[in-house]
């Protein structure tokens, strides 16, 4: 595929790796229908060393410029007001925490209600599918029960023999293969995939900061809609948000792996993670595939959620 | 035992379940500190045929009787904008999430700094290591890399033939060995413990609804803590909050489950879980442990986190 | 005018007190219009005393049966981390406050985007004026310079001698007409009119309790429309929502003050006023009028704001 | 006074011009008990032409320079949800503000309990009586009836020839003092007393943006105290925070006119005022003095306020 794409190029792929009614008219789940039970009941014999590791960052309390929006995190009760209850030898503290869903620091996933693609969402849901009381269709209650399944993390910086991709290189289909035949893994039907730019050692490189409005995010090229469609993947991760930032220059498509992964594939996307120590983790064992453990909180009408996803090898 | 327990009663099991340097003096995992890498890679062997099933409730947004103060889901941009950003072709919706951490209805998990006994909590810490701008020890953070082990969960309405305990009774020792021996399942180290009392039958028996503070609650007798502290589980989980409601009548210990367990044993607590659907789930299947992952947010400075818990059988 | 209305009835009020296009095609301030300059130039005469009284409710925290979704409060740095800064000498501490804007306890300003009748706000703007992402007309930008008038505080228990209408009395025009004579006061045009209907009085013959939901409130006869209208008041306010609660049985006019005052003749209502400290300052004073302070915060895109209005005499 | 000041000096000052217990060991009230209702009771002739003129800045809901943790502003339910009650004919839209109350953007205004020296804020109350729960003492309920009085506005700028003051350069008493003799206008006891240094001239000389963290603002000389205590003003407000930023390196009293003016005078401040408007206001009139309303919230425990000032002329 040419590395510069048109809207056609990209209407014709929108149109290429289409779900829609694959799995019903009503169908909210989109490519988490590949995680099927029999896929989840091969899963165990991923644990091996019973090693647990987060690929999330710590939620972000304070303005910084990967999370303008960050969390409020506020104590309610501390430890100068233990008798407060009244109540004799009852002494506790709570809190508060709270949060944006979206954006381009905090480790959250994307429901399928997040993007519309020409007014719909996944599956041909209306805009008035999402209101301004909450989401009817497509939300992240499509994850209510967990996501539990096999992860397969991809090192495209490792694969091209770099420590981090720089933000205007996109990740090209042949990275995806290089990496998958570098660590001897591939990339199968009902798969976590977790694909990592370098976005950690990128930041660390520039003494901890990383503006992803002003220095841009590596991305994936659009032409890897089509191995994700055909690989038949369950969920997509990365370090970054999987797209570029600043947005690319095609008319209409803007963040096309949100824009079509999202919407034809029906693909959950999770965003901001941390993979450094997944790469670690990865490294040490020579092992690509984990155990990877998604449970978005039960949010009714919720367009995505923060996470702490765990992998367990 | 005896039925009716006195302070005295209570210092003494205090004092008799006490892990305070155990894992060391900085030791902030407490009785986590069970479930080791070792333990948990034999879980994988827990996954038999895939299913995965929630054990949390949905986040409450509306007041309710047992969540007077309830969640925050504020959606920001929503079907109606989707112009919004002045972005040709980019069409997204986001949304808030925000909620107290505590209570007696949200799904989550009590950190080892949520509660005190004579103004230290679990290994000896301060009133000043909670500060109004965060705890600083026995955090949340205690879990940063996620709970993954082997869930085991104990039926007591089910060893007793009822539906459900009414507020006034206390699980007693004796029930959780009926239960083992009915289930044909032995807790042991490193278990991840939940112990059903069957809150969502009474709710289900009562039109749906349940006052936790008007109707009480069924807990645990104080003397199932030498049975959580001898057998060494890692995490203490209930439909109710373990401990009774309203707070049972001895001085200085109204709620004796969270103040040793969490304190002197230093046992992370999951109160107001959703387990009518795990006990249906184990009673298909006549099996009573599942692999469970509970990854709570990183939160640096929580007391606590909203969770979803996961089953997978 | 009939005791019992129609919807006819209503669909008339409506009409004949229609303010549309009165002061433009474009105005978004409604019945404030009538609180011109030169009308304030009059007001300074109103203080004489000095006495300066608050008519708004404590901003409550905790649920409660009028407040179901109270204020947050939350600190931020309280007494115990005065040397949070590590700036020598630097001692601060702080907070934050959020809150919902409406319901039956706060004390609030509803701005003329709150209410719509027919897919319209005064002045005909549409349901797209206010989006997800905020009002875009008829917001509470309309007293963004504030609005200080003339406040006019009609008593009507006081003028039909008791202490507090029951919640299923209507206040009558010839109740407010009683009132002027008894407290020989007239409202006049660009007045801002509190009418008193006893809330603060029967809940504290209650216990200090009213669930207005449950419990009811007394609220002003639609005939009263025209009365506010042919008086050109500029706003109305009292101690209860000035309609009744739970609504009339009208059908399409539920809420017929709301309704048809915020929409049809453009008036600004002011919920949930604290009026006994104010009929206590009138009656010591037997003045019932009085320089009337209300400034809402200038929230760009806001629906309303909780106030605290202050009265000077 | 000499120009750099010592640690010694500011101690001085602090003693000099202290207020404790002049109202009482109880008072938490400080300066404002100069504003009686005696000096209100002649405030009604400061209303000339009636305009009514807002001093506060829209409350911002987007992170910026000078606002790195705006409000949050989000609908709760918008013109997409008209039929959300399913009763017929009632369409309503509501809305959510919440906002941390301090810092260098937000228009608010600073309680006597948001600043301590040397571990006792006004009147010699305790670090506990700020609890992680709430202010119990010197809250913003001091203000809890209002804040109405003659507002002075004080044009230093004007007074030295200049559009704004940069950062670096301190409003010295002989700045006030030419200010009041050009203006014509003596600063009284009981005054509401703002001072401009022209912030909002510099950010508009720059393009819209000033950052007060990195660009610095002008404050007061710390001589200015002795000027504010004698004149017996019950509250100060500026456009910028009155002290300098960054804030003076004397070691222990980095913010003086916060410090002693809040802790040792008892002075309400109002930070971040938009003086613009009143400054062209006054200009017009040639008149400096107006009725100034100031209405915080009636929040229990707070330490502040947002707040929209109000000038009447």
């Amino acid at each position: 595929m040419a590395d510069t794409l048109t809207t056609a190029d990209l209407d014709a792929i929108y149109d290429r790796v289409n779900n829609w009614g694959k799995w019903g008219s009503d169908d909210e789940r989109g490519a988490l229908n590949y995680l099927t039970d029999k896929v989840r009941s091969h899963t165990g014999s991923l644990i091996k060393d019973g090693a647990s590791i987060s690929l999330g960052h710590n939620l972000p309390v304070a303005p910084d410029v990967e999370t303008p929006n960050p969390a409020h995190h506020h104590m309610l009760v501390s430890g100068d007001c233990l008798d407060n209850t009244g109540i004799p030898g009852y002494q506790a503290t709570g809190d508060y925490i709270g949060t944006q869903v979206h954006g381009m620091g905090i480790t959250h996933i994307d429901a399928l209600s997040h993007m519309f693609v020409r007014d719909r969402t996944y599956n041909g849901f209306l805009p008035s599918d999402v209101k301004s009381t909450g989401a009817l269709r497509n939300t992240i209650m499509s994850m209510s029960e967990g996501v539990v399944g096999r992860g397969v993390l991809l090192d495209v910086p490792g694969a091209l023999g770099v420590d981090f991709l720089p933000p205007e290189q996109s990740v090209r289909t042949a990275d995806l293969l290089a990496a998958e035949k570098r660590q001897n893994v591939t990339v199968r039907e009902g798969d976590l995939l977790l694909i990592a730019t370098g976005r950690d050692a990128r930041r660390a490189a520039q003494k901890g900061s990383l503006n992803p409005f002003t220095e841009g995010l590596a991305g994936l090229h659009p032409e890897c809609l089509d191995f994700l469609h055909e690989r038949k993947i369950a969920m997509l991760g990365g370090d970054g948000i999987s797209d570029h930032m600043p947005f690319r220059n095609i008319r209409n498509w803007p963040f096309p792996i949100h824009q079509i992964g999202i919407v034809s594939i029906g693909l959950h996307l999770i965003d901001n993670m941390h993979l450094a120590p997944g790469l670690a983790a990865c490294n040490v064992r020579e092992r690509w595939e984990f155990l990877l453990c998604l449970n978005p909180l039960r949010i009714p009408k919720g367009t995505g959620c923060p996470i702490n996803p765990i992998a367990v090898f």
